[in-house]
């Protein structure tokens, strides 16, 4: 069978390529070997999401005394919510699909393997194709700790499906899936400590509205422990997992029901063929690919996690669009100067551009300007007793080079100071604008 | 005294002018004779949110068992409601104070008269000004209903204290301001009715999504009366009022224990010395303005409500900057194509730029595009069985018009459209952008 453009993935980069592809009238195939989403729709993004919304709609009726509203014996069924989880998936899913069939793209459930640029083989079908996209994305990658082959550990997967909750609950690995497990568990009751190797959760966000967060969960009572290594972990006989870990010069152990690992996630690129095609690689040993997505060949593009480079879905599905606009001769280039990333604990964090640390380590000149969130009538309305900051980087002109905001709707609202930074926008542009009130988002105009 | 500014009015405009001038150098005085804030801040848009918001939590409690998630004897105390608001209230006069105060600005407590353009006798006192900003605002419009002056009827003012609750209410007026009071009150028990005298609710807002929003509030219990004019309201020996309307050929009485006047506000133009500047009136005598909120008088500009045309707040905020713009010499217009407007009802409704039958009306050709916010994965995890629409109106270039979008967070998203018409941008500009997945914003994504 011949195809203008072959896709290896169904995930998020996939679907939107297939989409994409199909639309503008080429004949496309997508090869997915599990289910249409792949794992931000499956078992990342929007589960985790599903299941904080329910820990959110908990909190909300725990705390509605803070808005003069009372209700009694609040409880939740975690059954109750994984189904409902389960259910939410499904429908998008099912949305998928439809889209694939809308956009004329033939989907193949199986494993793709390819035997040269212009060859897949799926089962024993061969598919010929004019062109090929390759995000087959990331899977959790499993770090070398002594003895966690015999421990019966967590990864996403499982946590996503927990329908008995463990009274303990230790998170290794404190970035931003290893926070909105902390914040999911610790909502439903569960005693949840996080370990993280570096000296500050959440990796390569602001380190200041992270440690504010991190004070919030605190209070919430999580405990962190920061500069933390595991060594070793274990079953003893209760059959609960001790983990040994070294911090500073201290070595100690902690005891725990459960123990979920977060480290990261790493490329897959192993099984499909990837050797046949002479592929370059960078030194950090990921495919290299330009600014259209495409690789070292002529008409082979890689596109989501598995190029490494930033490991969002949103970031996937952009890259996607412009790998299909090359294909069909569009001009269009990938950029990473406004990617969004956003942390869905309670309250929010999100980000885009760069933060003050990046500036320094960069050795660039920038400004901070910093408001707290209460500057925004609605923010007060809706947030009793809660704090929140929005801080703005911007260079010597005022050009805005980076947002970051603690508080909710951050997820909704960081785009906003994206679509400015990607148009090159200064601070007081955001003025410019008028921003209904009373809302968060006008927080951005008051700097 | 002398100064440079001098303002008339600590709404909106008059603190966003104030503040704006200060901080530019200008010696600014600004009159208020009730309180800072006007009535957006302390009887209008921020204490009706944090109603709004108390009921969002109520309802969010009741609701809680479709996120898995069971509370009993889910209920309310009315007075607290009210108390929490008057505590929001206060803190963001407050923070309007220390802007003033920050911003070097001299406030006025008092009703200021003008005695020249340049002359302003507030008191016993005299203030000389180079430059006046008027911004009196605008009152509710009380309708010569036959009867009205005998009954002891609700405006916004009253509802918003009301800490008995009525077992019905009549809302004459099926506005925004209407139907906000309309979700509040529904929401807390009460059997409400809204009067409207034309055929849909939410004047020009989207036909569509306001019949859409209308459906919803009709399953809550709301009962909606179009087409429908109030002749005449009376008392009877119950103390109810009765409220005589026709509709069509029929006549007919509700019978209700409160009724809320909601038809819509006026300037306030009287009692300020007005007739002292030879200014230009329009048709609709609406005191004339130019481009930068300059009056047939140089020196002398008016904003916000005063000017009658659009009669929100955050409308007043960009004109008074735009006259602070003017009066500095920094270049700077007022236009209104991307104004946005946000009805806080749950769901919200939100629209910026033109409507369909505003299109039409002006014979502009245009298309509409239309989604369900299901195609947003975030709406499906947080919104269980409620739907929602977003619509986009462009011209024959795919240029964005207008946006509406029916379904929370509406109000936080609306902004992102604006700030696309402000910039000329077209449908496919908004895949330029990378939104966060997931998001409900990325709805505008999948156009």
């Amino acid at each position: 069978m011949d195809f203008q453009l072959a896709i290896i993935g169904g995930g998020p980069a996939g679907y939107s390529a297939a989409e994409a592809a199909g639309k503008a009238g080429l004949k496309v195939v997508l090869f997915e070997k599990n289910a249409l989403g792949g794992v931000c729709l499956n078992e990342g993004c929007i589960p985790t999401k599903t299941l904080l919304y329910s820990a959110k709609v908990f909190d909300g009726a725990r705390n509605a005394s803070k808005y003069a509203v009372k209700a009694d014996n609040v409880s939740f069924d975690v059954g109750k919510i994984v189904s409902r989880k389960q259910k939410v998936v499904r429908k998008l899913v099912l949305g998928i699909k439809n889209k694939m069939s809308e956009s004329g793209v033939t989907v193949v459930a199986g494993e793709a393997y390819i035997q040269d640029k212009n060859t897949i083989k799926c089962g024993d079908e061969i598919y010929k194709c004019d062109n090929l996209i390759i995000c087959t994305g990331s899977k959790t990658f499993v770090p070398p700790i002594s003895g966690i082959e015999n421990v019966d550990y967590w990864t996403h997967r499982e946590a996503l499906d927990c329908k008995e909750l463990p009274d303990s609950l230790v998170i290794i690995g404190g970035g931003v899936i290893g926070m909105e497990f902390a914040s999911y568990f610790c909502s439903l009751g569960v005693k949840v400590s996080v370990i993280e190797m570096t000296p500050e959760i959440l990796g390569g966000m602001d380190k200041e509205l992270s440690s504010l967060l991190r004070a919030e969960y605190s209070k919430k009572g999580i405990s962190f422990m920061l500069n933390t290594k595991v060594t070793k972990v274990c079953k003893d006989d209760a059959g609960k997992v001790n983990i040994y870990y070294t911090s500073g010069d201290n070595e100690d152990c902690i005891i725990s029901d459960k123990v979920l690992l977060s480290v990261g996630r790493h490329p897959v690129t192993e099984g499909l063929g990837l050797e046949n095609l002479s592929l370059s690689f960078n030194k950090q040993h990921k495919i290299m690919v330009d600014v259209n997505m495409k690789t070292s060949l002529d008409g082979v593009y890689a596109c989501g996690d598995i190029t490494g480079t930033s490991m969002l879905a949103h970031t996937a599905v952009r890259e996607a669009e412009v790998a299909v606009h090359h294909i069909c001769g569009t001009s269009d280039t990938m950029n990473y100067k406004a990617i969004p990333g956003v942390v869905y604990t309670n309250p929010e964090i999100a980000s885009v551009g760069i933060t003050e640390e990046m500036a320094k380590l960069a050795g660039v000149e920038y400004n901070v300007d910093k408001l707290p969130m209460a500057y925004a009538g609605r923010f007060v309305a809706e947030n009793e007793g809660i704090n929140g900051v929005c801080k703005i980087i911007s260079d010597s002109d005022g050009k805005i080079l980076g947002a970051h905001i603690l508080g909710n709707p951050a997820s909704e609202l960081i785009v906003i100071a994206g679509i400015m930074i990607e148009e090159g926008k200064k601070i007081d542009d955001f003025k410019k604008y008028v921003f209904p009130h009373p809302t968060v988002g006008e927080i951005f105009r008051e700097f």
